[in-house]
């Protein structure tokens, strides 16, 4: 996620140094096509104006479904952040016998295979395995999720078989049984929503002839006002500037569980639940929240 | 569903040569008319304009619209994955007495029923019955379900009635029948979802109308420019070619249950959840995921 | 529900021949005072082109909307579909003592007033009153019903008396009256919401004023383009043709409960539950799906 | 709720007039500004053209969200009346012992104090406490109620009060109890949902910059065309005519419980819930239906 | 939120003056750049049209996406005040022995505890820390929590195991803890869900791209109309004024739990909720609603 304001003109080019090139290559030779070529041809200006308008619309339209991906996916991630909170305080208060007081050994291990759950989801989406998630599963979990194709899956099954124990020794009655498995189904929807939005290509043609009728604009736009001389170059790139640089802003919003600047800040939200579960653990060690890189930047 | 960022020449042309073809005989029709026969006759720019503008405004409705309904689809068989694994996690984990060990008989009869649900009801939606379904299910049942129209909801049926079994066994109590009852109402609800976009047709005037009006503003626009000459052509296509494949990309989605290249992937998306609760039954076998086609292009 | 992609030259005239005729006198009249009464004044382009850009918002703003109560009206009763399958599905594997076989008396009534619960709403939205809802009443229930204002809503209410007495006599247990008073509450809750589309009126202002803005746009386009001759009253109606066509195309949609051709299909929904439901009875008698109107064109 | 397709002349000046004759005065203000003062001043079409594009814009935003806030509330009132009946229905078919034939004098109470929670929420949401709401409370209720800021609130509580006499009586059990509860709860949603849209108001600088920039372009139009002489104040006018309509008939809607003739109806929607409650109770004398005001022109 | 319709000229300068002043000296440079540097070059105007409608979409996707920010954060303080006070009314109704009459100490706890609630998490929101949730804590309970990072999910926390003690000493049946337990997560779930809002910054990249553009398209629309003299500044500056406000009315929507005058009025939700609680709990002192700050401009 971007955390600041105001962009440095090195971000700005780093964004879009390599689509300035070549606007403004495309510009020249449409500039001295124009002039040189198509001598006495003169397009007039509602002309790219049309196309334009039409292109800013298709534009607006990505841009829209996008950020809706975007969002979507913060949703999701923070009804895990939600229901996680839900699922550690359903375990410490309700899930032992009346008068047992502290937590037990079985809640605190059923919270922090809970934690293994998210780091492995996290993992998953972001395609690229770490095995951090092994650190909250004893030996005998770790083993038994190594077969599975689906490592987030196979932990969510281990707390249902769990589950089922609490329940055979009377320390949850049927309602907090149906409660918890509740939260059980929300973990399995929120990894698989989060599944569908990083396998679901949004639609390429979309994407790819945004790109191409940018083009057409950009040296249509340097044609109409090729007149003014060869500042109809620069005339030509500002417009190509404005239409390319918001087509690249949506679109890196496109794919929000990538490792990049943009994307959902996963480890940040990952790590402020384990500070919450932790915490309510009464653990001595609380890992510290996930800081912004680059002097601020962005978090990742 | 798409796959490659990057369309090949080809396939553009794949997509859009007939109507290039009639676009550029009605852009050079219209350049004729307006200089030989409506000499004199300056139609000015504004009007195509206004016309385009408008016309963009419908097209990107009807995108909208195209779109909503294909993420829909997708959202509905995101849904189903999910449940799927709670329906399977349920049987796996709660449908035993206390003292049984392992997977029951009964359970994976009732998993790999669901398998076969999940076959039928994509052969249905796309139109093409091919008894895939029938390996999931046995004889007794094959017979049963040929009987019916929808065949899917008669599997449903099936699984009803064996979920009353279970109960009447004392395997589940009325909490873990309800919450599988919901799962069985949830997968009614994906089937008549479904259905529901696979059998409405988006409203066909929109369709029929837009396509008439971007013909309209081709051949405006074409004697709106006949004053550059021939070249008046190529600009009359140029328009058309933008706002006809967008509108095209558009109609592309649909219909997301139809067996295109564009469609919603049922066939992986059935495969995933095929291997993940085949996995989870620890079978043997378990098939490979579904691979794209024609070198990456798409996935069905 | 309108079902052939390709309009008919003969149907689009039929939608808008009255309104071509007004706009063909309204463009000529404009025509004619521009030309002789108001020599020498030069409307320019731009005027027009501002006012149609603002009114394709507006077009666009209510087409929206009108899409939008469409698609919800479908909606509502593609989920009635899902929740009369259930309720069939409920009644007829949970509904009576673990040793009965075959479907109980009781049940198969509680079925068939759901079809009568379907057919009364059905008429009630179209306000067609047409007692086909009576068949499947038994006599007791008939008269009963017609003391209401609404029928589908009485209807409803002895169904839950029934499902009380289901329960009175220890067929159902307390989990399956609540799933099953849920679905009785989902069948007011589609009930309420259709009834809620059918009678509340689109801000009448809305299309009054846009309708109005239409006339004032296509008035002013000819008035614009005068000086091209007689052709700017073909031009006039052009621009009309585009913005009323795709008016009265989002007109078409806003009352989906009329008995139109774009309408929602309620025969036809109604049908499919209704050989859905009969064939789990085992009925030998079963209708057939309803069939499209005026050679494939539409469906009710 | 407006009734009424066309709307006649009287009504549209009604709604319109001071604000055309403002419109006029400053058009014939900034004609004779720019003819007289600005001599040789030629503000170019464009201009104004760019600034009504983005107003149409932001114009069309504000409809946007006003349609939405009335639209909400009427769903809001939709689901009070499915709520409603279900209400009724819950206690007409389930409350009593199973011995007990008819309605209970405590179910005919609960029954017509939830009326009185209806009629008491809409004299709020109108700020015109009118004391209707009194009817259907004994008179300790309606003594008790008194003390309390929120009286619609005030009469659940005594609803969920008489809903655990229910229970202690052994009337209904734990399920029933849950689901009449959770209809409370709705209520009290419904409640809150209606007092968030009344008590917030849309961001009002949206409201009043919108209406600054209309005021801009009028002037801007006048002046862009003022060489067409005195004409330019009428084409003025009638941009600002377009603008200013379209803006005020989203206005119309933005606050939808007011007392106004383009408001939600709560008078006819609380009487037809008045109307199918009483009905079930099979009182003798029912309401009649609310009729629509001013010679069928609006429904309050 | 903001609650006077017509802003003082004050205000407006208040809100704008910075941008102004940059914008008039934008505009001068510009239009002295374009008439004393680049003589005999004239933009076309179409150029700059081209740019503004394109922007303005722009704009208008980022406003949209504030106020739905802004109008979800209402919503999800609608529906704490809904769920406060069913929590209230369960507790109050429900939970003490049948033969007890009144409120219990235990109930009154709740209740308050759930006031501390509420003062945490809103000052948690506004990142200012002001220990007013304390007053509604027992001692110990103030203690506990100081240690948490998350002070309102601690005090959720409280709640939970107090709930536990409720059902250990048979106050509440099963279905009860279920139905208020549902309320400590949809606690939990309006804690999250603000924070979602408050923590994700909305992609700056847009933001600052779209300000940049704006100041483009000032600059390059003053260059189009320099040919009307020192004027062409002043309807730069119109344009500016027109896009800059409508840009920063959007933004300060986007963060709606700052403390700022339009944002979310946290202080008197609160209030309303307290004031509705402590009138149930007979409570002799009850503070006076929260009144609007300088004059009625706003609330907090």
């Amino acid at each position: 996620m971007l955390l600041k304001q105001n962009l440095s003109l090195y971000r700005i080019l780093k964004i879009t140094w390599q689509i300035d090139l070549a606007m403004l290559a495309s510009c020249t030779a449409a500039y001295y096509l124009d002039t040189l070529v198509f001598k006495g041809w003169a397009l007039p200006g509602t002309f790219p104006a049309l196309m334009g308008t039409a292109i800013a619309f298709f534009i607006g339209f990505s841009n829209n479904e996008a950020y809706s991906r975007w969002w979507e996916a913060r949703i999701i991630w923070g009804a895990l952040v939600n229901d996680s909170r839900s699922w550690a305080r359903n375990l410490m208060a309700y899930s032992h016998p009346a008068d047992y007081k502290g937590i037990s050994r079985q809640e605190e291990k059923m919270i922090k295979r809970h934690l293994a759950f998210l780091y492995a989801l996290k993992a998953s989406l972001r395609r690229k395995p770490d095995g951090l998630y092994e650190k909250y599963l004893c030996e005998e979990d770790r083993n038994h999720v190594k077969g599975f194709t689906n490592i987030p899956n196979a932990i969510l099954d281990i707390q249902a078989r769990e589950l089922q124990i609490l329940q055979d020794m009377n320390y949850i009655d049927g309602f907090k049984f149906m409660m918890m498995n509740n939260l059980l189904q929300n973990f399995t929807d929120g990894m698989g929503k989060s599944e569908r939005i990083n396998n679901t290509v949004f639609p390429t043609t979309y994407v790819y002839f945004t790109k191409l009728f940018i083009w057409l604009v950009v040296v249509l736009v340097t044609m109409a006002v090729s007149s003014l001389g060869p500042s109809s170059i620069f005339l030509g790139w500002v417009i190509g500037f404005v239409f390319h640089t918001t087509h690249i802003n949506g679109m890196s919003l496109m794919n929000p569980f990538e490792l990049t600047p943009s994307s959902i800040p996963l480890d940040s939200i990952t790590r402020t639940i384990e500070i919450n579960l932790l915490e309510g653990l009464g653990e001595k060690y609380i890992p510290a929240p996930i800081a912004p890189e680059r002097g601020g930047e962005f978090i990742l």
